[in-house]
């Protein structure tokens, strides 16, 4: 259980964003907040799972070398939609251009992570697709001047008026789209402390229909 | 849009759950609460999104003849699997059992919404699908011990703990899941205003693939 693995090293939280940081207290973990400001570059030849898994990667690895003993989660958070990477919005005409462009089809959220101890250490993304309804422009409008988000890959947060109005459906962890898949980390430190760990497979009465996705 | 319908009326929550305050306080709209104690039986033939309805129908019908002029939301959730519906937990073993029964596998929450405006009244519903990872013993009993879901269909929350880190899809609608319906219910509303409402169809570069749920 990922308490019990936790408890006997400071935890500490790569990422400055305030959405992750109440994510992560949900799990009831104590820990703390440690960024470095670094670029947000990639090499131009990555794409998709691979700019998010190497962006984590970077952070955790821009506080490691003062924090030998600490277990260190990162992670960073991409939008993609049809083969391009939608980031964050300076304007907000650039904001609204964005949304239109999520309106009435689908995109996927990806986001990396990298947790490290010492020198060891695991990097995985997790992947979930989102169906935005047609959204009007009074719609967007609204949400621009009232949320103002600007801080936000895609333009929109799930857990805010637009992304609980305008979303039709997911398909994947709902917590991956706020920024932090808190399933997929948890089966990842039971594996990170425990080598042998596999996650017992499911039952066969679930459906195959249901496994097609992901797979 | 939906705040604009409902700017004209007092909006009334016909519903006790501190989550579906929470939901309808995030989409922006005053409402009070108003319920009714009412003894939450349905007809034996009834099954899944038929109970949720008809027992959303009643909670907005007991509280109607005094709210006339209000427009009222009700709402219903109940929790499927394999055509049995789980209910909400009187003891811990009860409660152990339905979620070592959930682990693993798929279940599907349902809820039936009544929006009503005198005489004018729409139901409908929605379905989501929730799959469990392999929860520990350990796991279960820390929640249940923590968090103590006796008031949840189900036994579980999936904005708590083990919804966090035990559910590693879903297919549908998460606020749905947590009991309300959000984006059905702001399309539902607009449509109950302007009868001439269709939602524009999604464009066709939505890959059919995508297209298959929820059919």
């Amino acid at each position: 259980m990922i308490q019990h693995h936790l408890q006997n090293f400071p935890v500490i939280l790569a990422s400055g964003s305030p959405r992750r940081k109440q994510l992560l207290e949900s799990l009831d973990i104590p820990f703390t907040i440690q960024t470095k400001n670094i670029p947000e570059n990639y090499p131009v030849y990555l794409q998709r799972q691979d700019i998010a898994q190497f962006l984590s990667r970077q952070k955790a690895y821009s506080i490691r070398e003062h924090n030998m003993d600490a277990f260190i989660i990162a992670a960073d958070t991409v939008v993609v939609q049809r083969n391009d990477v939608l980031g964050k919005p300076n304007t907000k005409e650039e904001a609204f251009t964005m949304l239109q462009r999520l309106s009435g089809t689908f995109h996927e959220v990806i986001t990396g992570v990298t947790i490290v101890l010492g020198t060891k250490e695991s990097t995985f993304f997790e992947r979930t697709e989102v169906l935005f309804k047609n959204l009007s422009p009074e719609e967007i409008h609204y949400y621009l001047d009232k949320y103002q988000p600007y801080d936000k890959a895609g333009s929109y947060g799930i857990q805010e008026w637009l992304g609980m109005i305008g979303i039709q459906r997911i398909q994947g962890d709902f917590y991956n789209v706020v920024g932090l898949p808190l399933h997929r980390l948890s089966v990842e430190v039971d594996r990170f402390f425990d080598p042998s760990y596999t996650p017992v497979p499911h039952s066969p009465e679930v459906s195959s229909k249901y496994l097609y996705f992901n797979s």
